[in-house]
């Protein structure tokens, strides 16, 4: 029997068994399970509605560019708690369809009602792909952007919405993303180093306990054991909200894309190669991962006043950043060059989580370089 | 987009539709991600390892009794990393085959091999109802009970092993099993009390935020956050490890059962009445859930030396108890004397997840009574 805090799992839940997305039945119910569901809740609305730089930018880019929504038609991917179709129907929207997949589409349309926007926004439950909205948009508004961007894959419905239902020349909210990859010295690191250690050691000690107490030897599981905890605490992902001095180089753009013109395949798998100059003498401990996004309409219907959303440390949002530890660490002097490839895909079991492949190697100033060295993470 | 420790959310995923537990093969896949999944994990492994208690009653169940296990052939319902299959080997049973739905298999046929038992144990990864035990056996082992001993519902497996696989005569480990439950004044109580009024007031103020910030009435939404934080605080049941001087008046028995003879049917749906004299003057703020059980062999084979294993505060077991809010509270005397009835179902959407349900009153030592309450929990 495991304890209740098990769903507090240092790993995700298997969702679906497709790169892809669900396709059957099955798959869709396991995936609404393990994704959806924690939409449902007001509680993680809430933390999301919080954002201030999150709502900043959307508020902005949608009441700001208010003359862009006046008697337009907008659809709304995901509408949550409805914040963002309600923004639309203030800033002049003749229609607004607000999609939502959860039960939170109840609260969004209450909200809608309480807000006086009844009549212009339609909140309809259910899944984009399965939804038939009546009519072309003039605009599509999403908040679709998980940690290092991609992870949710929450951009494939509003991707499939934009095939199926824009208008030739209408716009998406956001308009534009990149991904971004810098080098750090990174107080995570020493933090799950320690951890890591403390729980080898654990491990060691609990081997003692369960011969002396229990008479059975468990040191066939050591490998196992440390292979579970090096896959969690050093080859996994971390969030963490990054101090701008644990950044020691370029932050380097590693893929960046027109949310009007990608495909799917685009950003289901990324492959890049990138190079960042080092400006501090320090350890090289991990790359930090995260995102900006822009709003600036479309070439026909440009925004008047296009508005940022960055993720960048120091900025405090929801997202943070995603954390990679390199470990063991190299040692890295100002001037130095960081050159390398990165192969960004989803994990099969899940498609919403990802797998990031680092590969990496450290030129001096003297021509001298490093091995190349290549590191598997995943995005849980 | 969600925080990344949306799997800590503060309710389950949806597992599967049906009370009775999955039929069809997507419901199966359902239920491994949202249940069996866990068990993989050596580190939670490691937690029930380290559970004394629980080790040390299967444990001197086994190996004090094996006279009952000599050349025995044994079932073990739900392995994990195996020890209880290898202490049947050590007790001289003559096959132990243990069965295992997760990967975690594979660790439990390295560690039986590492103690020498691998002509003994044979390790099967699957489904209990869906693999063949190529013979009838003498003893069923199984660690099945979950909080307030039936969530989980792992005990159904081992009914059906029971039902296809137990000689006439056979024993089950552990062979009986009661659930208790008891008057409390708690101090968890208190805390959670004060949490659910903190979650209204920073409502009150994110509603003041959000019409200031962001020019949205979220009123409307009110009553829903206050449900959602009663639900979760006050009417969920919650892991504590009681003292006992938490406890105010007898802990009744209010279900108890032979797990040799009971029926899936029997622990499904509980009703039961019960009747408990408080012992000291204080405030009836919640009841406690736990349970025991014993290793008494069966009559044909009974246990020389019986062993019982409690969850009962002040045992400190991974078990812990369950702890269940009555907001308001009711003062009582002592003398008085708690009357009620329990309902204890599985939720629909789940059914390793359960409903609780208690009416109760209470009879002062001058005859007057309370009205009678009902309130309904969740066990999540």
């Amino acid at each position: 029997h495991v304890h209740q805090s098990m769903s507090n799992s240092s790993t995700s839940v298997v969702a679906n068994a497709r790169p892809e997305g669900p396709k059957t039945e099955e798959e869709k119910d396991l995936d609404f399970a393990n994704y959806f569901h924690s939409y449902g809740f007001l509680y993680h609305q809430k933390d999301m509605l919080q954002d201030r730089a999150r709502m900043d930018a959307y508020r902005m880019a949608i009441l700001n560019n208010a003359d862009n929504f006046k008697d337009k038609v907008v659809l709304d991917v995901g509408t949550g708690s409805g914040v963002l179709a309600i923004w639309a129907a203030q800033a002049g929207a003749r229609r607004v369809y607000a999609i939502e997949a959860t039960s939170m589409a109840t609260n969004a349309r209450r909200l809608a009602a309480a807000n006086g926007m009844q009549d212009v926004v339609v909140v309809l439950e259910g899944y984009m792909e399965q939804l038939n909205i009546p009519e072309k948009v003039d605009i599509i508004i999403s908040e679709w952007m998980g940690y290092f961007l991609l992870r949710e894959s929450m951009l494939d419905p509003v991707l499939g919405a934009r095939d199926k239902y824009l208008k030739p020349g209408g716009a998406l909210y956001p308009s534009h993303a990149q991904l971004l990859l810098a080098p750090l010295c990174s107080q995570l690191y020493s933090q799950r180093l320690s951890e890591y250690e403390e729980e080898v050691y654990s491990w060691a000690r609990f081997g003692e306990y369960m011969r002396a107490q229990n008479q059975i030897d468990i040191g066939v599981l050591d490998p196992v054991w440390d292979k579970e905890q090096h896959d969690y605490l050093m080859n996994t992902a971390h969030w963490c909200q990054l101090h701008a001095d644990e950044v020691i180089g370029d932050a380097v753009s590693i893929f960046e894309f027109e949310v009007g013109a990608a495909t799917i395949e685009d950003v289901s798998t990324i492959r890049s190669s990138f190079s960042a100059r080092i400006h501090v003498a320090a350890e090289l401990n991990a790359f930090g991962g995260w995102f900006d996004c822009q709003f600036k309409g479309s070439s026909a219907s440009p925004a008047a006043l296009p508005v940022e959303l960055s993720t960048a440390p120091p900025s405090e949002t929801h997202w943070g950043q995603q954390v990679f530890m390199v470990h063991p660490p190299e040692a890295v002097e100002s001037g130095d060059l960081l050159e390398g490839a990165i192969l960004c895909t989803r994990q099969k079991q899940n498609h919403r989580l990802l797998h990031l492949q680092v590969t990496f190697k450290i030129t001096r100033l003297d021509g001298t370089a490093t091995d190349e060295r290549t590191i598997k993470y995943k995005i849980d």
